[in-house]
């Protein structure tokens, strides 16, 4: 098993039958101690966030399987806090994807002249370049297209699984009275190039709300994940 | 003669006959002291700049005229830096148009991770919401559409016009061996919701190379304007 990378949440390990091992990390993203999922630093250390981010991530690609929405997920050790994955090949240098329910974050902060502070938006996906240094730049489908990131089509597939997945996410929040505002995702190709799902999904990845409160990651696994 | 607004580089005036007037200034977009047409202050006032600009977006408008290209451009009055046009209103809090043929300026300020400078574009559109405070962000077709800023069937007209008119004003750089990296534009409905190229195309509205050099608004305006 050897390590391939370290993000700022998560390291990746190479198994020998040719799937990876995700180790899930106590480091959530934020800036001076607050969590923030839009942040690209690593802002505070939470003990058992790796787990239960995790967690929420297990439950989330098995209700995925169930819908038949496919993803790198194989299986999940959760004592161990890692995951193993198919391998899939990133568009470009990474992508995310948001989808978007309610206008906070980002969107407003670009937006703000035509949004008020959580005015409901249509499950509305955006494209962003992971590119730190220019601090994810949103992107269109057409520069996406034009710089040989992904096609047209490729770009349509993404934002209609986008749309499924995020209102799966969505209908399984609101069984807990939680309401999701916006969620991230990572996409990649599989060897055989059909476009899944990959990385995670949990707190870290999206802003919920219950009873217009916002619901800290660690918080939300924890609703979401108890009787 | 009513002044109405007051703006970076012309002032205008209501007429009395339901038509406005453009005045032209002297001022140019920049940061100090340099022009920079992506920029959103007043950076340099340069004597002559106003004629200048409005003579060659006379001589464009005129262009566009014979090809059929709907404008609000009526007539215009060089020695009083003036140019008459049908009134228009804009989208939303109006937009800029962006067309670009080789990656320079906020393009590749966002996607230099994937273009590298001057590299080609094939004539690549983008919009950005006027927003000084918000310096100018992108905004993708479905959020306009979502914003209720543009439909998805004006962004296709208004990506076809952009892509229309800019093709005019390279094909007419390159009779002076002027290459234009890139133009932006501005758009209004008028009173019958035509949708119609509105402001000008000087100088000031792109960048423009002759033997990879880059050349400064006025020196275009000369270069274009000489026999």
């Amino acid at each position: 098993m050897k390590l391939i990378y370290t993000g700022k949440t998560k390291d990746v390990y190479a198994l020998e039958d040719g799937n990876y091992l995700l180790q899930f990390k106590d480091d959530v993203t934020g800036e001076n101690g607050v969590f923030d999922p839009g942040a690209n630093t690593v802002g505070l250390t939470m003990e058992g966030a790796g787990k239960a981010g995790l967690r929420l991530t297990k439950f989330f690609f098995e209700k995925l399987a169930v819908a038949g929405i496919p993803t790198h997920y194989i299986d999940a050790d959760i004592e161990k806090a890692t995951m193993t994955v198919k391998p899939a090949t990133v568009f470009g240098q990474g992508l995310e994807v948001i989808c978007r329910y309610r206008a906070v974050g980002s969107f407003l902060r670009r937006y703000g002249m035509y949004a008020e502070e959580a005015q409901p938006l249509d499950a509305f996906v955006e494209v962003t370049i992971k590119d730190d240094a220019r601090q994810d730049p949103p992107i269109s489908e057409d520069a996406l297209d034009m710089l040989g990131i992904l096609t047209l089509g490729e770009y349509k597939e993404l934002k209609e699984l986008t749309q499924k997945i995020a209102a799966i996410v969505k209908d399984e929040l609101a069984k807990k009275e939680i309401e999701l505002y916006d969620i991230k995702f990572e996409f990649g190709r599989l060897a055989d190039k059909q476009i899944v799902l990959i990385d995670e999904i949990s707190g870290g990845n999206m802003r919920a709300y219950k009873k217009g409160e916002y619901i800290e990651p660690l918080k939300l696994e924890q609703l979401m994940l108890e009787d």
